[in-house]
C-alpha cells in the first residue's frame, strides 16, 4: 500500500478554501499513486477558533458534511482511501474533534480524538472509544488525532488489537525545541511505532494561524521508529509518499528470543480496555 | 540532587576490575559533587557470557557480594548514593539480572529486570515485581534496566506511583541505526521520561565484548525528554553530570488545561499493576 501524508496550510474559517485544498492535496497523491492519503486534523474549519460560536458555525453532522461528501467523492473517483480530520456536530448538538476515513465505496469509520488539548476542551467533547479498524488492501488502519499519540496505552491497545498503521490527523502547535534536538511530539511517535512495530502515518499542519504556528513533521514512520523520508519543514505545505508493507507490522519478533508483545510482562500489569469503551 | 551516569568499558569475567572501574568512577563523581552516581547493568560480571556456567561462576547473592559491599562502603566514605547492576545468585539458586540502590547507611532497593533481552533467557530468571520506589533528597527514585524501558506500561506504574527518578543501568546492544538517526533504545527513553514528566538517568556501556560492541548513548534525560548534556559517544568511557530537581517532575500540568496524568482516559483504558505483583 502506498501511503501519502499531506501538510497543509488552512485558515480557520475558510472551510471551502481549506477543503480544496485538501483535495487537491489527495488529487497530487493519487497522482503519484498513492492508495492512502492522510490530510490533518480539523481540515475543513482550521483549529484556532475565537469562541464556541465560531466552531460551531464551521461544523457539520457527518450525514451533511460537505468535506465528508467531497472526499466519498473523490475517493470513488480516484479510487482511493482518504483519512482527515473534520469538525463534527453530534447528534446530541454537541461538537467534537473527528478523524473519518473513506474509501471507494464510502464511509469506512469515524472515530473522535480521546484527548483534547489546551482550549479544545472549551468547544469540544472527547470521544469515549477507541478507534475501530478497519482492513484495506491488507492492512489493518486505525484512527488517532494529535494528542492521542502521546498517550502510549491507547497506540499499545490499537497494536494489541491488531493495528498494522495508524493515521494520525494532526495539528500540532510549536513551542521550543532545544538546539539539535526535534520536536518531542514526533519523539513519542517514533517511540509509539517501535514499541509496538507498527506503521505511523501522520499530516500536520504549517503556516500560522492566528499567532499558532506548528511544528510540521508531517511523516510515515516505519516499525522500527524510523522516518521513511525526512519529516516536513514547517514552512510550507508538502507531501510525504512511501510504500508501506503490513508483513512487517505484523511480525513482532526482534531476536531469536524477543517479540515485542510476548516478551510484555502481562503476569506483572495490565493493560486493559473498559468494556464500556470497545466496540 | 545532583546525578552522574557513568559510562564504563568492562570485560565480561574481570569481575575485580569490572568493579573497580565502577568505584574509580564513583570516586570521580564524587569529586564532581554528585549525590547519586549510576553505573551500567551487570557492572561486575561483563555481560556476553560463554555460557550458563561462566555467569553463574560470576554471581554472588545480596549478602555475599563484594560488588554491593564495596559500593555500601564507599557510598558510606563519600556521603553518595549509588544505583548499578551485579550478576544475582538468588537464595532458589537461579541468577537474576538486578540492580541495587545503596546509600550511606547501606541497601535501600533491589530490582530484578522484568524483561530479558535475547540470550539472557539462558541464563536469568526474570523478576516478577516492579521497582519499590526509595527516596533519597527528596527525590523519589525507581529502578529499571535496560530493556526494561522499552515497555511504556513499566515507566508509565512508576510514574503513576510518584517515581521523579528512574535510574537505569543498561547494556544495550549496538545494531544498525539509518544515517541522521538516533539509537532507537535512546528514542524509547525520552519518550517515556516526557510521557511521565520524569528525569531518566541512564547508564550504559562502551568499548566491545566478545564481538557486541554497545549503544553508548548514556544520559539524563529531564521531564520533556530532552537530555541535560549531549549523550556520550559509544567510543569511550564517560560521565555526564547533571543537577535535577523533583519540583519539575512534581509539576504534571503542562497548558493550563493539561495534565499528564489526568488527561489519562481512565475510563476507556486502564493500567494496573497485578496485586500478586505489588510490594
Amino acid at each position: 500500500m502506498r501511503v501519502a501524508v499531506c501538510q497543509l496550510a488552512l485558515a480557520v474559517g475558510n472551510i471551502e478554501a481549506n477543503r480544496a485544498a485538501g483535495l487537491d492535496a489527495v488529487n497530487r497523491a493519487c497522482d503519484e499513486g498513492a492508495d492512502l492519503v492522510v490530510l490533518p486534523e480539523l481540515s475543513d474549519s482550521g483549529y484556532v477558533f475565537a469562541s464556541l460560536a465560531e466552531a460551531r458555525s464551521l461544523a457539520s453532522p457527518l450525514s451533511e458534511s460537505a468535506t465528508i461528501a467531497a472526499w466519498v467523492s473523490l475517493a470513488n473517483e480516484r479510487d482511493v482511501a482518504i483519512a482527515g480530520g473534520w469538525c463534527e456536530l453530534g447528534a446530541d448538538g454537541r461538537l467534537y474533534n473527528s478523524a473519518a476515513l473513506v474509501g471507494p465505496d464510502g464511509l469506512c469509520a469515524v472515530y473522535r480524538k480521546l484527548h483534547l488539548w489546551d482550549r479544545e476542551r472549551e468547544v469540544f467533547l472527547p470521544g469515549d472509544q477507541l478507534s475501530p479498524l478497519i482492513e484495506i488492501d491488507g492492512v489493518r488502519i486505525g484512527l488517532a488525532i494529535c494528542y492521542d499519540l502521546e498517550f502510549p496505552e491507547l497506540i499499545r491497545l490499537l497494536a494489541l488489537a491488531g493495528v498494522d498503521l495508524v493515521v494520525v490527523p494532526t495539528n500540532w502547535p510549536a513551542s521550543a525545541v532545544p538546539e539539535g534536538e526535534r520536536p518531542i511530539e514526533f519523539v513519542k511517535a517514533q517511540a509509539n511505532a517501535a514499541t509496538n512495530g507498527i506503521w505511523i502515518a501522520l499530516a500536520d499542519r504549517c503556516g500560522e494561524e492566528r499567532g499558532v504556528s506548528w511544528v510540521g513533521y508531517s511523516t510515515i514512520l516505519d516499525p522500527e521508529g524510523f522516518p521513511m523520508a525526512p519529516p516536513l519543514e514547517p514552512d510550507g505545505p508538502g507531501m510525504v509518499i512511501a510504500e508501506i508493507d503490513a508483513l512487517r507490522s505484523r511480525a513482532k519478533s526482534i531476536t531469536e528470543n524477543n517479540d515485542l508483545f510476548a516478551d510484555r510482562r502481562e503476569d506483572v500489569y495490565e493493560l486493559t480496555v473498559r468494556s464500556s469503551s470497545s466496540r
